[in-house]
């Protein structure tokens, strides 16, 4: 399973080097994230009104070729692992030629907004536990 | 009373304008604000653990000059109007050479978290209410 | 004439009181502002490419009802004034329900970006002259 | 050799979770490393003026601990690589108690404006190349 989301480069998100600044990315990856996780049913608003929340843990990117402003680009995300209590999604960013500009991951877990510390997806939201499961065994 | 508050312009702040891109100057005002409020003795972050809110509810901006990487800029910020419900700040943002590059203001009222309906000051904050009405009193 | 651009909010144009940081509207303004213009027949990317920029000069900001994530808005733009030289944008920000949450302004210039000083667009861009001149005297 | 950068979150930085929004971390480190080259004496801004550009070509950040509106930070900065072209900065971001809040690192090339292809920096900037491999050579 994977997700795929298109936009336009915004002209706030290019800096001074003449193209997107690369902090960006992250946020477009949040959004392919966000995307994906509504495509499997779940909703990340409603998950936070429930009290929870799914923390970025770790973040790693590979810049291979600037997006630019007037650029059409495409998100695909998939989730590439997830063991019951970490998952992580999978994120490449693409142009209208379908060349590939940047690759990355996050991995996530979910907490309680009180306590902030990791709990057992199964145990606070079953069903999701069973869709991300299958999701990862059927593979990409 | 005024505050002034100084920084070194962030490259991530620019746009492929060559220079700072006309949003940040709203994230400024807001350090400004900040540093403004804690001056008069009233911590923003304590404020919004008690479960209040000082939304914006207008803003206005003229930009003279553009702000670029490299510059250091000043914001000076001061109290403008207050009547008990609704506060505007005025404020200045210059370079090292004493250049005024964007004026603005933005006014906001206090709300509860949960309501978000304004409320009188005095009635949540007197303390504030008062120390606001005398720097208002008493001019920039 | 106006143009009406639609998107989901993203997560992180939202901050700690739990709704849209006020500084991204002039954000989603410059989407609608781009699209606008594009819709006319007219490629700000291009311009650029000829070495002209569209500062923006002045903003104005009222803030109604805050944008939440989840929401997917849509930003109205018209043309509001063109007087040869300088030209105002006028937006409106509103959710699913047609509610407006904000309402706001910006007036640019045309400049060549060695010089950041305004020119007669009749004198650069004389198509683009033309087309403004004749939305806003066909009102909006 | 290390540079130490301090400033107060800003309240545009946080995200409905209540805490700083993963993005901006990348957004400090390019705070950092700026300083950190400024303190080696070679300004990045300079830099630009010649027509160089120093591109991100890979990050990777591990949030151990969210940083708060309220909190006052400080990024450390060192150059953990250096082979001639390739230049690995690596970050520590943390708060007034001294806990690591997020650690990460972001390779760069040097590139010319134009061409946007990697150059051996000994030809370009000697200086800085001399510079920078002793500071490799000496450790952190």
């Amino acid at each position: 399973m994977k997700n795929e989301t298109s936009f336009a480069v915004r002209y706030a998100e290019t800096d001074q080097m003449g193209v997107v600044h690369h902090s960006n990315y992250l946020v477009w990856f949040e959004v392919g994230r966000t995307n994906f996780m509504n495509a499997t049913g779940f909703n990340y608003a409603e998950l936070e009104k429930n009290g929870m929340l799914a923390p970025v843990i770790d973040a790693n990117l590979q810049y291979i070729q600037p997006a630019k402003y007037g650029d059409h680009v495409t998100i695909m995300t998939t989730l590439a692992e997830y063991n019951g209590i970490r998952m992580t999604y999978y994120y490449e960013v693409s142009n209208e030629k379908s060349e590939i500009l940047v690759k990355g991951n996050t991995s996530h877990t979910i907490v309680k907004k009180e306590a902030f510390k990791p709990v057992r997806l199964r145990n606070v939201l079953p069903d999701m536990h069973d869709t991300y499961k299958r999701i990862v065994e059927e593979g990409l």
